[in-house]
């Protein structure tokens, strides 16, 4: 699909207004300034670089600590009145981020930062934060509800989840990786809560209305984009302790970039990629957008990502689909080499950020 | 100084636009849908009804998390193009929730939303973060950089931290405080990061300028309103503890009201209240805000409040001195009955919410 000759009018993610290159380079600022090392009695920090989750020893125990943000999926859930399904998301973009370290979860806070705050998208909001919880087995420990004027435009949905590594289990963190492992992926339940900046300048652009179904869908397009993200604990939690799982990886922003964040030396080939849903082709052609931009900033159907040992693939997939996951497939294997590649589409990536 | 004749004309947080009675209100219809209790190997959470941190046992440890942000204080770090206190802020305003019941701070992840990241604010904000975690003696474990134009005017910063209890420890919850207890309070730096929706909207209204001092200050308003929050995690660190601390309290949004949660069937009598410092009268002339306001929604100069055993206070004095509070003074005590007052403002507090 990838067209060079529509390339000064194809759409990108820095076009729609978020510039991921600005954002690292920003946050890298931040980091350099940051230097300060605890006294080991303060716990001790593990080193986990590039990773998904923090990871922190405290007496006995291992603990993993990640924090992100529904971003702009909110706008679209605030213009619709719905808002069970973004209160599901703010507890799935975190225990997924556990989920890719080995970790289970243990309890999320959330925090709301609202201009004024709706009673009414609360109630959605926890029904939506319930359900989430029921999906990974976690517990609400706390949260905040900020109430910024000046700083917020209607709500902002975001949580911390911690995680902790049960007796015996140690984090998953890649560095197992070798050449000749099997990458399983888990389809996504749709979008999830990314891109959302480029999927509602394109829709505005385009004055699409929400309402209505794409061609050949049957829920509105509003209903279709939605749609929670999937919640990856219980298959993750199933083979975090297992031998043969070598890493894993949520494919959330950044797409199959953040298998790159696994094991810097190894070329992760992703040569079996299932058909793209048909909503991540609408949303492409709708741009144009091309398709090293929809790989880098949409899950394009695979949400979650095994890297399993070859010899243990039939066991890993029945305890996969006794977990919840039946619907996992082989997308690719691991070679020699660096990067992240999907040859169908003459997709490559040299790191994640 | 509570006088009813100026009700009419008078200042309130509501009023400038943070309605509290409407964020609680709308915080119980979230809360009220959330029921989930998750299986007990997933971490059995601890009930710490209305407290500042949750908690939860995992294997061997009790661990704290919560989750704050600096609200809009960050507006006006914007206007002056200084970053590094309200940087400093978001650590302090998370470890003093974790120092309120008694846990050691272990790390912190950050999460800044901005519309467009811009790096000399992000460097600033890092240079604050390191001087933060010094003081507090935490790690940053990790962070979310959320670029969501169309959610965020500008910069938004907050933080969740992760606190454990040292081997012997126990959380400082309240309940062994009783009648007799004297009440301690360590002075705050400034009014930390609170009430700025209700300051800001003053010096508009009044078209006060930030780049001079007040009548009677020598460094300009701005710097004199961007002083970072204190950090109280080394004093209540060494009081933690020791079985005469009864209650610790972080004085932050609700001010003294912040007392009410730690026990509902004592009053707090804080009769030793120190004379307010002179920012705080001034930002209440302003208004006018009447004191029961100001009381409920700014610090008055005391910052953290810790409620301890009468028979042990010269040796808690001790003890503070030498862990960074020489300058803590009696501020109160503990009677029979409920609610908080302080009767030289004939100002009183049935409750937290």
């Amino acid at each position: 699909m990838a067209d060079p000759t529509r390339a000064s009018s194809a759409w990108t993610y820095a076009r729609s207004g978020v510039d991921v290159d600005v954002r690292d380079a920003a946050l890298k600022r931040l980091l350099r300034e940051v230097r300060f090392r605890p006294r080991p009695d303060h716990g001790r920090p593990l080193a986990a670089p590039g990773h998904f989750a923090g990871l922190v020893r405290v007496g006995r125990e291992t603990l993993a600590l990640t924090t992100d943000t529904v971003g702009t999926k909110v706008l679209l859930a605030e213009e619709l009145g719905r808002w069970e399904g973004v209160g599901e998301d703010v507890v799935a973009v975190n225990v997924n981020d556990l989920a890719a370290v080995g970790a289970r979860p243990a309890g999320l806070v959330d925090t709301i930062l609202a201009g004024v705050p709706d009673p009414i998208a609360f109630a959605g909001i926890g029904r939506g934060i319930d359900r989430g919880l029921r999906a990974a087995g976690c517990a609400l420990l706390g949260g905040e509800t900020a109430v910024v004027p000046g700083i917020v435009r209607g709500t902002d949905l975001g949580g911390t989840a911690l995680g902790f590594f049960p007796r015996g289990r140690r984090p998953v963190l890649g560095d197992r990786i070798r050449p000749g492992d099997v990458v399983l992926g888990i389809p996504s339940s749709g979008v999830h809560a990314n891109g959302f900046t480029l999927i509602r300048r394109l829709l505005a652009e385009r004055s699409v209305p929400l309402g209505r179904p794409r061609d050949g869908a049957s829920a509105s397009l509003g209903d279709e984009l939605l749609v929670p993200t999937r919640i990856y604990s219980r298959p993750a939690d199933t083979l975090a302790g297992v031998p043969a799982t070598h890493g894993l990886a949520h494919l959330s922003g950044g797409g199959v970039r953040n298998l790159v964040r696994l094991h810097p030396r190894v070329a992760f080939v992703l040569d079996r990629w299932p058909e793209v849903p048909p909503l991540f082709r609408w949303i492409q052609a709708l741009g144009p957008v091309d398709d090293a931009e929809m790989f880098r900033t949409f899950n394009m159907g695979i949400g979650f990502a095994l890297v399993v040992d070859r010899r243990r693939l039939a066991e890993t997939r029945r305890r996969l689909a006794r977990a919840g996951a039946p619907d996992v497939s082989e997308i690719g294997h691991v070679e020699r080499g660096s990067g992240v590649r999907v040859p169908a589409f003459d997709v490559e990536f040299s790191g994640y950020a």
